[in-house]
């Protein structure tokens, strides 16, 4: 239902707080997509120009044009508005306002996120939080550093150099991606299999309520008594509420780190030693496996020095004291040996072991260099099914007629399979989305999830029919709207309404009891 | 407002579900304490009677006597019926039942919790998982157990063990509290400076929502997408769901452990040498301190060996491969010397290692021996404001005119100070709860919290006044009312309605930002 706007509503948002809140019923329900074409964008502006200063507010055709899409670029949408609060109490202006005025609100951060969690809604403000860049403290002795959301994840790790501790998450898109999209998104990395995903490293995070109220999740202590909404706001997708100020978890920075590339002629018997390693009680730094058209089309773009005659490098990453790294490299060989690694190398030094990891850095980029268009997927499964997974894969291969590149963070089961295809041609693009959506629901099938570390965003919102069950949905809508009655906060985004997914006919796959049609050979 | 019971309303409990629960606004705000006055007794039996065995249902007197407490046993409460379900669906059929009457339902795993979580309603239904007892499933290679809520922590691990596998939280109940409670209470243990809390261990948790549906949280992958609700519902404290299947992580078995004993002439010092070790990039797998009262206590009921005129002890564990013990230990040493340590000794072998462990882990039991009553806190601070901390506590023994006696997990800043009284002595325990509130607040104040490993329950219910502000407590209940639309799940505890708050005049005192009055002079 489009809200009117009304002097009267204006008025209200200013008083507006959780009393409104929990004494009216919010419309928000999740049974049936929202529908904001009521949104009246004059009324909106003016708002907007009474509450920030003119360059904080971008709405002329040609300012709008950068921020239509994130890093899901398939997905494009302009928004109605952009505005670029500098404070925290701007930010309370802006979501009265939209509170108000009924007017959705898309948080974005350096819009680096893959699955399009904060592509703009056409009739919504785009709330970017580019002006939130401070570092506001680093306690070496707590080993906490407070961060506004708009501060780039290296960046964090280069203010905590000098004190000798890091942010251990490392995304791949570190160097651009910021901290308060990695909350968002619950990012992860190639070292989140030792040390966690976000929500592992976080102890705080300070967040502004549709409502306009300032509340704050977590402390700077060992834990937090009251429900874990900490948690529940890490990776919620913006759907919860607007982050201003985060407290993460610094470590001290390993005293050394090496890198074992191993090879295999068989991608099944890579993915054995993968759960062999982990079995024996060994959580390595990082844990990566390439196929061989990844190490083709990267050692064609970075000459990383990969043999390009196997069917799959592992790449084991070993860190700790000198002692550790030394006991550990020689547990690892001895695995890897046995289950019948064909070359073992251990990098030298440093510059070595920087080369070794180049080529699986560049596996996105090297795929844009081989294809006119790739299609990254994130589906998690359980370690010991990766053989039938990569078998899976090669069969989709030829029923889709399309190369795919796999990338896996094999260590944790999060597998990256680029697919690869020329959106010029007429029927790859549809041909790309299905082979997508097949190994997203085989992921679900074969007992894990269709998103690793990228988030759902709109990308894989069809397939979260798959992964939940009716009774599930519910629940999350109900947590939406008791924290976002209108439902004002990234509508159409991570959660599907219950509508789609019943006229979509999902079919729910969960613990592999009802298995999709598509799927049964498997 | 008491629910009227009526056939109509049965006959909707058999059919309800998520819809009526979106459809209907719930009850449930936490404005104010609930009345379940108008529960009726005859009705509940009548009812309870038709779907469980005659055997699972308590209602006689001296029946509901050994349920009427859990650990806290100072406060008590008998329960209208005991339930002891036999399997997940009777637990279904039992919440509809009390769904659709209006009835509270209290949780209960081994009822060893400290803080009163699961005391039962005087009238609701107390829901024994007493039953629950089996452990479903072991995959060494995953490293995953699945186990019924019923089953023993340290059964666990002790079902793992063939594998050289275990389950690292390790509340010092381990042998008798069950893991459903440990999930509802978030436990910690000596080992979560390292091993992390309960919600650190967790995969996936099945369970019943109040309407009967069965929902899981979390799986048995990397990282699931939708909103944390296995975050959320751990340490919930039975206010949200009940929870009837858990899946948690298994370790591997540490080839070696091996305890430092440091004593102190000061226990600023010692606190200051706990930070001193975080500082420098270590992370013990335990690290306990004890002041001069608690080590006397303990060493005149266990003789551990502890020495007698010191003003600390300091207990750190290094675990590990016997190269990194080595290795640790090394540091460790040259750490606590250079703090002021007066003496060291290493466990020389596993004997050795359990004594010096077992005069930490009598430390409770040490206080009932020497003293008529006790009153266990659990308040966090950061490490580096321990020596504030001691300081004030010894300032308020001769305030209250009450010993106390300190045990610290003081690697993770989780304080349990022990205050001694005599419940007889008039007066006494009423300085004791008042003593135990100002430590509690003057946490919150220090920048930590009011429960590290407890939970809140209905002992530290009035303390989330301090905690939290208004805007947090209400969307605490605002989730609440999300799962839970007529606040039947554990009425009472873990979140205060707001009115309690409001009547008793509690200034909220997060972040230092308002001082209570009482606590200036710190």
């Amino acid at each position: 239902m489009p809200h009117m706007i009304t002097s009267s509503r204006l008025l209200a948002a200013s008083t507006c707080n959780w009393t409104r809140a929990m004494n009216e019923l919010g419309r928000f329900t999740g049974e049936r997509e929202q529908d904001f074409s009521g949104v009246d964008r004059a009324a909106l502006l003016a708002a907007l120009a009474q509450i920030l200063p003119g360059d904080c507010v971008l709405s002329e055709l040609e300012d709008l044009r950068p921020w239509e899409c994130d890093g899901l670029a398939a997905m494009r949408q302009l928004p109605l508005v952009v505005v670029l609060p500098e404070d925290e109490s701007q930010v309370i202006a802006v979501v009265k306002v939209c509170s108000a005025l009924g007017v959705p609100v898309v948080a974005r951060g350096a819009g680096t996120g893959l699955s399009g969690g904060a592509m703009p809604h056409g009739q919504g403000v785009l709330l970017a939080m580019t002006k939130f860049r401070n570092i506001v403290s680093i306690d070496p002795l707590a080993r906490i550093a407070v961060v506004q959301p708009g501060v780039r994840n290296k960046a964090i790790s280069e203010a905590a150099q000098p004190y000798g501790l890091y942010y251990a998450p490392d995304p791949s898109s570190q160097i651009a991606c910021s901290i308060g999209g990695n909350v968002a998104e619950n990012a992860g990395g190639v070292h989140c299999l030792k040390y966690g995903l976000t929500v592992n490293n976080l102890m705080r995070v300070r967040a502004v309520t549709i409502a306009g109220d300032v509340v704050e999740f977590g402390n700077h202590a060992l834990d937090a008594p009251g429900f874990d909404l900490l948690a529940l706001i890490t990776g919620s997708e913006g759907m919860l509420a607007v982050i201003t100020e985060i407290s993460v978890r610094l470590l001290p920075t390993p005293q050394l780190a090496r890198c074992l590339l191993a090879t295999f002629q068989d991608v099944v018997l890579a993915g054995e030693a993968v759960a062999q390693i982990i079995a024996a009680g060994i959580i390595p730094a990082g844990l990566e496996m390439m196929d061989q058209a990844a190490i083709i089309a990267v050692e064609g773009f970075v000459h990383a020095g990969y043999p390009l005659d196997v069917a799959a490098i592992l790449l084991v990453e070993c860190d700790g004291t000198p002692e550790e790294v030394a006991e550990e490299i020689e547990r690892v060989t001895a695995i890897l040996s046995a289950a019948g690694a064909r070359e073992l190398r251990v990098s030298r030094d440093e510059d070595e072991r920087l080369r070794f990891w180049a080529g699986r850095k560049a596996a996105f980029p090297a795929a844009g260099r081989i294809s006119p268009d790739y299609y990254c997927m994130d589906g998690t499964i359980p370690r010991r099914r990766l053989g039938e997974m990569l078998a899976a894969i090669a069969e989709m291969e030829r029923k889709y007629a399309l190369r795919c590149m796999n990338v896996f963070h094999a260590g944790d089961g999060n597998l990256h399979p680029l697919i690869l295809f020329d959106a010029n041609v007429a029927g790859e693009q549809a041909r790309a989305e299905a082979f997508g959506a097949e190994i997203l629901e085989l992921s679900v099938q074969l007992g894990g999830a269709i998103s690793g570390e990228h988030g759902v965003g709109i990308e894989k919102i069809g397939q979260m029919c798959a992964q939940f069950d009716d009774a599930e949905l519910r629940m999350f809508h109900r947590i939406k709207a008791a924290f976002d009655p209108d439902g004002l906060l990234n509508p159409g985004k991570a959660v599907p309404a219950l509508n789609r997914c019943a006229e979509a006919g999902w079919m729910h796959v969960s613990n592999g009891r009802i298995p999709h049609p598509e799927l049964e050979r498997f």
